[in-house]
């Protein structure tokens, strides 16, 4: 095979993760699903896969794919035999075993003699139910909790490395946020600001854009609202809301900004939830529960008059995902622990008329908490 | 809201499905739900709630979103809060009760009420594990089988309608191929070319680009293999397979195409795969079994002494997604029907060298089959 030599990326990777990381990822991993009395783990494609063995098969699909933790047995990839060949370059697949199946054969009896048939299983959230329900079938004496519920926290404690990155990437958000000021936005779609950020968040390294939301005006009070062809205008209030994955770890930040000065009340509706961003920034800390996050950002709008415009919770956790636990929410009791990251992003929410969300991203650190985005909170004047 | 004119779109969509259409395969998908002796469909987020709503949530997350349909009741869609508005505005909304639940809320315990507490429920393939585990453990008299193993057919027989829009995307991957042929293949990266063909598919109308595989020499004989950074050289077998959606229905076809001109091996191995594809081809007819599409395109190549190096099934469904049941493969004894829409597409992978793949999308005619691709078969020479 040639290949010629590449351009020098603008954007080096931090020094890679090693087979012996992901060793030890998932040693830690079954070690801590036998603390849980569990008898293994069972890890489908996805955010918790790529954590333990650097593996991201191109597409989740009906063909088992299937990492199985067990006690007593070294790591085992059970693969369709046609993406063997790309599964045994994954960084982590030195150390384990492939083990492959063609089509037409049946991949869960393949599996089962891998299983404890009377065991308990931890299994990765987004294992599709085909799945599972192929192994409750194959092994009926088998029983099963979703991975979030057993080991809530097996990805959410970032160590130096993976907190490098996440500050790489809110970074780099950061500095995609100072430069969209600059572009007009009265008399644009939202689709065009829009496609200005994935650039923008392109031009900074990241390697994937998940979401770049631009709600103006009335579309800013729903907040699931992507992009669309709504022309902004001059007086509208815009959220922004834009992030993806830079060397593989993820950014996610809002800001809420104004074509042309805003009204007294779009100012104040803005300070509230700034003053309730802080409130609930200044909640975090080693001990605290995730909830408290929430109480603490949801009393400030609750104090001005807002609770009832507040209709998501407050923040979720952020990794080799731009969404995952912890959950920053009412009824969340796990303790914060330092080196988890997650958003902290409250918002106010006034139907037909507009919605203000400001977002950072946070790291819970020895004695508090510590923003990986620097990008100013105050609103700002676009044109 | 002001929504400024748009430019004339190049390629209109044709005539919307309508809440009556989403009403009618709901209320047919519940008859075989039943006939099937199910007490109801669970379908989340995905092709199978595409099909039945027209609803496209922008993220499969671990927040529910479920439509129950069950026996004697109106279909009901459980939606998280915040995605309510997005979920209102589905073309199939008003065929369906929304049930929205707030963050904090256990929305398993929202959704028991809804079903039987002895019934045997098909849920669709891809709802998460934590999903099915919630309703288990709220239910756990109920039981559960994966929707394609209950109702394979559920979404295989496409009417003529949805048939228009299958054809409308292979003509366009065929334009795509035809102007494909034209650029510089020798000297570029297998990246570059991938490039051109996601472009070339947009510009033929497609929304969604799945995949463009460019797999030069080697890199050939890995089915899965994508496109990389390999740079393409004189003396090259290039396998081509791209498809995306267009108007919301898939596209994907495969060719093998040669820089310069091609060794006698070469050719020969490409006269085996064009022999097989066309042997696949001719065996699709009403009554047929998936697997007799399989068993003759296999024959010729294993008759050629290639068996052990045809290492994939035949093919596999498409309809709104570019990847679903049925699946050509040795087992599967489901009938074909007319309207039934596939990929024929054997291949030859000699390890190290080069591979060859050939494929059209095929429907199931009254008497026979139909090939929803027209781009040649005959190996083209590239430069």
């Amino acid at each position: 095979m040639t290949t010629a030599p590449g351009p020098e990326p603008a954007h080096p990777e931090p020094s890679p993760f090693t087979t012996a990381d992901y060793a030890a990822r998932m040693a830690a991993a079954a070690e801590s699903a036998a603390d849980a009395g569990l008898a293994g783990l069972l890890i489908a494609p996805g955010p918790d896969l790529t954590h333990l063995t650097g593996y991201r098969p191109t597409a989740e699909t009906e063909r088992l794919t299937l990492l199985v933790l067990a006690a007593g047995q070294d790591p085992v990839l059970v693969v369709p035999a046609l993406e063997a060949p790309d599964a045994a370059k994954a960084p982590g697949a030195g150390a384990l075993t492939l083990r492959d199946w063609t089509d037409g054969k049946d991949p869960y009896a393949l599996t089962a003699p891998l299983l404890d048939v009377s065991g308990r299983f931890g299994v990765s959230d987004n294992t599709w139910a085909l799945h599972l329900l192929g192994l409750q079938r194959e092994l009926p004496t088998t029983s099963y909790t979703p991975l979030t519920a057993a080991l809530p926290m097996l990805r959410a404690v970032k160590d130096d490395r993976e907190l490098a990155r996440l500050a790489a990437a809110g970074a780099a958000a950061d500095a995609a946020y100072a430069q969209i000021l600059h572009v007009p936005f009265a008399g644009r779609r939202e689709s065009d600001v829009a496609d200005d950020l994935a650039g923008l968040l392109r031009a900074h390294g990241h390697s994937q854009v998940d979401f770049t939301v631009v709600g103006s005006g009335p579309n800013g009070a729903n907040p699931h609202h992507e992009a669309g062809d709504r022309v902004i205008r001059h007086g509208d209030m815009v959220v922004l809301d834009f992030g993806g994955l830079k060397h593989g770890y993820g950014s996610d930040i809002s800001r809420t900004v104004h074509v042309g000065e805003p009204t007294a009340e779009e100012q104040r509706v803005h300070d509230v939830v700034r003053e309730a961003q802080q409130a609930g920034f200044a909640a975090v800390r080693p001990g605290a529960a995730c909830q408290d996050v929430d109480r603490a950002a949801r009393a400030v709008i609750t104090e001005f008059g807002y609770g009832d415009r507040f209709i998501h919770r407050t923040g979720h956790g952020i990794g080799v995902t731009t969404h995952e636990p912890p959950y920053m929410v009412e009824g969340e009791e796990q303790p914060l622990v330092p080196g988890m990251c997650f958003s902290v992003e409250p918002g106010v929410y006034l139907p037909g008329r507009f919605g203000v969300r400001i977002e950072d991203i946070v790291t819970v650190t020895d004695d508090g908490g510590r923003r990986l985005n620097g990008a100013p909170r105050e609103m700002a004047v676009v044109e």
